[in-house]
């Protein structure tokens, strides 16, 4: 049987959803796929968890929830630049928050990664949306994959349909609702008429918005995944820079009260061709028109037509599968080769 | 480059809509795919085309619409059997209509070419529906693949995506809208508030229902559909007699306006679980309340969480998008190997 070597850079809520998510079907992976996938380092940010057999995702996980990874016999002072470069491992799951305004630490962790030989899977929008051309270039170079799955639509995916099943396709147009927390909120607002406020505060305590929730109101979110499905997708070279954004900070109940009556609900819409991101009406009836903190994407094709994927947009297990997707694609190919 | 040979099987509909795909795609499919996919067989019931150097996709399209294709210079007095046995070819599309009581003659079909040692791509449900374990079974054994995405919601790549992309996770039930034809019908009732009888005829001369509708109005179609998904998807063994089925042929504008009233549509669900198709009460605001001819697939899976596909559930163009993905996906392993 196969040993898959995995670097865990990252150990917030998806390194975490990750490892659990691992442990729970780490049997399933040697049946089906014929692959012993083990975990040799995980790096936070002041050190690193290092094991060239494999951690023992249990006691890490256990440890990390008694917030005592330090105290983990395996915790070594070491960087993550350092790990990714020493450490021998087949695959780099770069799963750091990543900055918007810098794409760090992400880019230097991937970069380090594919110059090192390693294939990198990132749930990490911000170098992929910053940096698509600058690190396919080097994956290609290298004979490397970077997958990148998980940074736009959670559990939904959508950039593995098109490029296994919808090659065929020329995609003429990408819509999307790419942001759980507007989604939730904006539904909230339709459903019991309340103010964006109260929404927002009902989200945030239900663990649904972060305590700033700037980047998912003012629809900066929205536009870093849909530079990513644009530059993935339909082959466009733009950047973040290019989309116009408008958020739903102005939206009112009265506002989406007015909607309703004409059979209309508001949504927050990212839009590839009109370089938008923006509330836009939507139909009552139609795909996009999906509740609380779903998302959705729809792709507009020459051949197959309009297709439409609903899915949980976040979630720690949920964008698990999805990271675990482009793992488990990188290791059917290393096993060809 | 490499040269990929098909034998096209059954040119009604779907096949010439492939061939239409073909011939707009080609040049993409060398340039992507590296692959120069050449038609070296099309069989009909009374007879076959032949050109081992690739039939002209151009003349034999003109042909067939002029109804002169038995005068095309290709044409042979050659039976489907003795075309897949005798012409060297890659893969073989098998893509008559079938008999879903015997499954033939696509069974025959594709056990032929899979003996011959012929990857197999079908948009036939029957034989997929009635002989899953032994025509899986015999692939294996070959060493071949037997693709049939087409087979279920037509442009929408079901199959491939779980099989793809959804891996890891247990797929714990699916509900489907599988058949446009009835949820054409159900839509223009609901919309319109007209009967069932007023809504098949218009659906009949728009060319969307067939002259004879009843698999599609009395259920028949979505079992079969259902029975593909669950042995594919869930690892199932069952077949269509285990599935209990009623159609759409009792539902009234009444209780089609009642169910309006507490907010909900009438729609005619496949649930594997239940093994039942049966018209089922939807709410307004679900993922699988779709409109018209579109078909609908929901996943309730462990780790991704639910997924729902939404797309066209027909037509010739979009269903050959779901055939020729797996035409490439076939490639690609031709090419690694």
């Amino acid at each position: 049987m196969k040993t898959v070597k995995l670097i865990v850079v990252g150990f917030g809520t998806i390194g975490k959803g990750t490892l659990e998510v691992l442990r729970a079907k780490h049997r399933d992976l040697m049946e089906k796929q014929g692959c012993d996938v083990r975990v040799v380092a995980i790096c936070e940010i002041d050190g690193t968890l290092v094991n060239g057999k494999g951690v023992n995702i249990d006691s890490v996980l256990k440890a990390a929830a008694a917030g005592k990874l330090r105290d983990h016999p395996d915790w070594k002072n070491m960087k993550s630049l350092q790990a990714i470069e020493e450490i021998e491992a087949d695959i780099v799951l770069e799963l750091t928050p990543g900055d918007i305004k810098t794409g760090e630490p992400g880019i230097s962790h991937i970069k380090k990664a594919l110059e090192c030989g390693k294939h990198v899977v990132t749930s990490n929008k911000s170098p992929i949306a910053l940096k698509f051309q600058e690190l396919t270039a080097l994956a290609e170079k290298k004979g490397l994959k970077l997958r990148y799955e998980a940074t736009v639509g959670g559990a939904i995916p959508i950039i593995n349909l098109y490029r296994d099943s919808l090659e065929i396709n020329k995609v003429g147009s990408i819509y999307g609702i790419l942001n759980g927390t507007s989604n939730y909120i904006l539904t909230k607002m339709s459903e019991e008429d309340v103010s964006l406020e109260t929404a927002l505060k009902e989200a945030q305590e239900l663990g649904i918005a972060e305590r700033d929730p700037s980047y998912d109101i003012n629809g900066t979110d929205t536009a870093v995944k849909l530079v990513i499905l644009a530059n993935s997708i339909m082959g466009k070279k733009i950047s973040y820079k290019d989309i116009s954004v408008k958020g739903i900070q102005d939206i009112t109940p009265d506002a989406i009260e007015l909607a309703g009556k004409h059979g209309f609900v508001i949504k927050l819409v990212g839009d590839v061709n009109g370089l938008e991101v923006s509330p836009r009406l939507v139909p009552l009836h139609h795909p996009l028109n999906v509740s609380g903190t779903l998302n959705a994407v729809m792709l507009d094709t020459d051949i197959a037509g309009t297709l439409t994927l609903i899915g949980h947009g976040a979630g720690k297990i949920q964008t698990a599968s999805s990271v675990l997707a482009d793992v488990i694609d990188i290791m059917k190919d290393m096993q060809d080769s």
